[in-house]
């Protein structure tokens, strides 16, 4: 936790928090905070500033908040990804919030297992968890939006003509011949398969909608790992 | 797992293997692989090829193998990492060897808890299984030598000089006013530092022994998701 996420609930008074949840317990044992203590804080969707510990107690602590800093741009790209198992889905969630992708889309495909749609990691309550670890993480203050889409054949006749209108709608294939191109200039849809990779009817129809397909060089690397590794190649930042 | 690693010991003659470990129920349960499939194979520290099952039973398969083709070339990077807890080591260890970093060097720094000197995950045995994880995903057969610093001050005095010796030394701060450059030409030696990062103490000695500090944008990236988006500006591939 490098920031302390604030909610409007949090607020009694214009500038003043009170925390009762694990927020309180991280800032005592791990940042070792005091009365009179200075912390990074941000507001879920607003601002980013300091906050002063005024009340310390048990279960609770109390900030005078300064809010006056907007939080970084957004990386400039939508992930279209296969719904990873769920352990994974959690800890991609929570990466992808740092790296500050805003906007992710979860769809089915071939190697998907079908049980992954039932778990409990894709509550809404459990993924607002995940994306505010990732928040706190990156000093950001702006959720991803998440999206579901449970079939891919509408998936993509429907919905990806919309969704990449203005982008540069790539799908990472490790067989594709051209690799990822470098710092692009505007807006890019992704596409990021499970693992063991989209099977060749998905490639097709992806291709058949505008995609390109690159390669991430000769080595497979995991779901996990090739986000960072695009998001670092296709951005600058 | 992309690869059957094979080891030398798996070897009754030039070109037959017989496997009696994990690798017997993972080939059967999840690669669904029947007496006369033909495997994605490689050799440890030797070529890749492939491998045709000529017997299967409960606990055992034989495969008939051609070694013909040579691994990926390395990263040129030599990754310093302030030692992270034995959790995180043991993907980020699979995680380095997916991406083809060939030299690890795990070191002491002030936030590393001195308890993770003593986990287990740094066992030779552990340490091996983790990198034989990496070369079965990423496809790869030359595992990272991966050396151990316990103290701080003595590796920068006295092995940093000969170790950053014809490359380009980099530090990962988040204070640095230097953006992480990209597509380097020449073998670099990157340090990354622990969660919550290098003390200033610390990046001081290592900007003096020609260290350059360099950043990753205005968002605090955990060091699991910092080393592949490090890895993916330095090098194109």
């Amino acid at each position: 936790m490098n920031m302390v996420l604030l909610f409007d609930h949090d607020f009694y008074a214009a500038d003043k928090v009170r925390l009762k949840d694990r927020r309180v317990q991280h800032i005592k044992q791990i940042q070792r905070a005091k009365s009179g203590s200075t912390l990074e804080v941000g507001l879920l969707n607003g601002s980013k500033g300091l906050g002063q510990i005024t009340r310390m107690e048990a279960n609770t602590i109390e900030m005078e908040v300064t809010l006056n800093t907007a939080s970084a741009p957004p990386l400039p790209l939508t992930l279209i990804l296969a719904l990873p198992r769920p352990k994974m889905l959690r800890r991609i969630i929570s990466t992808i919030t740092t790296l500050g992708i805003k906007k992710l889309v979860l769809i089915n495909s071939y190697r998907v297992e079908k049980s992954y749609w039932q778990s409990p990691a894709l509550s809404t309550e459990n993924i607002h968890q995940y994306i505010h670890l990732g928040l706190e993480q990156a000093k950001d203050t702006i959720p991803p939006t998440i999206a579901m889409c449970k079939r891919f054949k509408p998936f993509v006749e429907d919905t990806l003509p919309e969704l990449i209108q203005g982008t540069i709608p790539l799908v990472a294939h490790p067989k594709a011949e051209e690799a990822c191109p470098d710092n692009l200039p505007r807006q890019v849809t992704l596409a990021v398969g499970p693992e063991g990779g989209f099977i060749p009817y998905e490639i097709e129809k992806l291709e058949l909608s505008g995609f390109s397909s690159i390669h991430l060089g000769p080595r497979i690397l995991t779901v996990e790992t090739a986000i960072p590794v695009l998001a670092a190649k296709l951005f600058s930042f």
